[in-house]
């Protein structure tokens, strides 16, 4: 490991990035995230990531850590001092350090964290194979529309799918339907062609992948229905995959333990992934 | 500011007692903690939180970071560098650092931070007027009784309870009956002097303040019904208080702008405080 890592205004290696104890985001997963991808040395969707961290800033009252264009800015340089073509950059806020308290720190200023992850996003094993998804009880908070650090329970839940020979989870809410995965929407393709996934609400996230794929997939004139799916639903479905900002269209071949037709990823999937990286790649900044 | 704060082997003055921006603690609250009482600078039930911490640990199969009888020296070096003599030794075990990844990493060293808060326990304003608390509806995730730092929605939900003119909220579960407090479990008093607590299960810590006071309760010849109450029970019961190991046994006067009784402590919740300090000072370590 070599990393340049940003920390609250410096530039340093990622051995000396630190963070104080007393940063809520340690102490109380008061915190929030994006993942934005790198394509060819440049940020896919970076627009919508931004929208989406605002978002999940003013629901929290968490103040910004900077303006727009010094984050864009901490983003390109965080490429350029790590010569990134393709991977990812992890962005985190935090309300900031204080001593320890339930009770919201007047004025704090705000904790940001970046660092880049450098691995392939295009050419990988999983988008040619596809992966397998294991059913988990959901029982994270009632607002995963906020994308805060509170990911004990999907990492896991990840580790319990591994448990049981799978990839990932889908993570189901009381009535047994799919809310998504640990960190990706999930999708299936009935055998009528219909692309099904869950609306949105405050039991998922408001993935960036997930309203481009969507988008994409209207403009193909695909037939796409937002509604709550089964596990049973999905192990009789034609196709599966999962969408997320780092994997983009990815197939799943198997639902609990069921292949789904022959086991290996379907024509739609591979479709929209290709649509997919055609328009991410058009539109990175 | 000038504590000695314990970071992951080493005594630092607190300015610089840091932590990885890759700890899974920061990242994605992979992470329990403990909180413990000092009296006259001692530790307060210091054994049962010892055994809680391993309790959280084994649920999520986390390793301890150490063994007990460090763990120990640990807390009595924090007392005696920081000349504690009231107040309370902060714990957090993590699961380690390692690249952001949902999987866990292969064999991680765990992460270990405790610091000192130096504040008075006893002689408290709360505890002779009492406080108020609102009601909030309880967004946390689905295993409570696991002591983890994914703290986001207990602090949301005390900022909500501030809000509406209270000083802390008890937290409702879908048929609207109380859980908790934001870090206590919450009591009422029944106008014919029954105690009555929620039920120990997945929905609630398991308090250690909560177990000694029941006991002592129970010693004290005091009925104590293990149940669930609403909102509008406790608005008529006689008295009401909470219990935490940094606040003991603490009276509670309005619920949702309701005062109880003459609007102050009632005498079973004083009683209580009283028993429950005299023996946590004689059990002391």
């Amino acid at each position: 490991m070599s990393r340049i890592v940003y920390v609250n205004g410096e530039f340093l290696p990622e051995e000396d990035a630190k963070i104080s104890v007393f940063d809520r985001g340690f102490l109380m997963a008061d915190a929030v995230y994006e993942v934005t991808s790198v394509l060819e040395g440049k940020l896919c969707d970076y627009a919508a990531h931004v929208t989406r961290l605002h978002r999940s800033l003013e629901a929290l009252e968490m103040a910004a850590p900077c303006t727009d264009d010094e984050l864009l800015q901490i983003h390109r340089d965080l490429v350029a001092k790590n010569d990134l073509n393709e991977g990812t950059i992890y962005l985190q806020v935090t309300r900031g350090a204080a001593d320890r308290d339930f009770a919201w720190p007047d004025d704090p200023t705000p904790g940001l964290v970046l660092f880049s992850q450098d691995k392939p996003l295009v050419d990988t094993a999983s988008s040619k194979r596809g992966i397998k998804v294991a059913a988990v009880e959901d029982l994270r908070w009632g607002r995963r529309d906020i994308k805060t650090t509170q990911l004990l329970f999907p990492s896991w839940a990840k580790m319990q799918a591994k448990a049981k020979g799978a990839d990932d989870a889908w993570m189901t809410d009381p009535e047994g339907l799919v809310n998504e995965g640990t960190s990706n929407n999930a999708y299936i393709v009935t055998k009528d062609g219909t692309i099904v996934t869950r609306h949105l609400s405050n039991d998922i996230l408001h993935g960036i992948t997930r309203a481009s794929v969507l988008k994409l997939a209207a403009e193909a004139q695909l037939k796409v229905e937002e509604r709550p799916f089964s596990i049973a639903e999905a192990q009789g479905a034609a196709e599966a995959f999962y969408t997320a900002a780092s994997s983009f269209v990815t197939p799943v071949v198997a639902v609990e333990g069921v292949a789904l037709g022959d086991g290996t990823p379907g024509p739609i999937t591979n479709r929209l992934r290709e649509i997919y990286i055609d328009a991410a790649r058009a539109g990175a900044v």
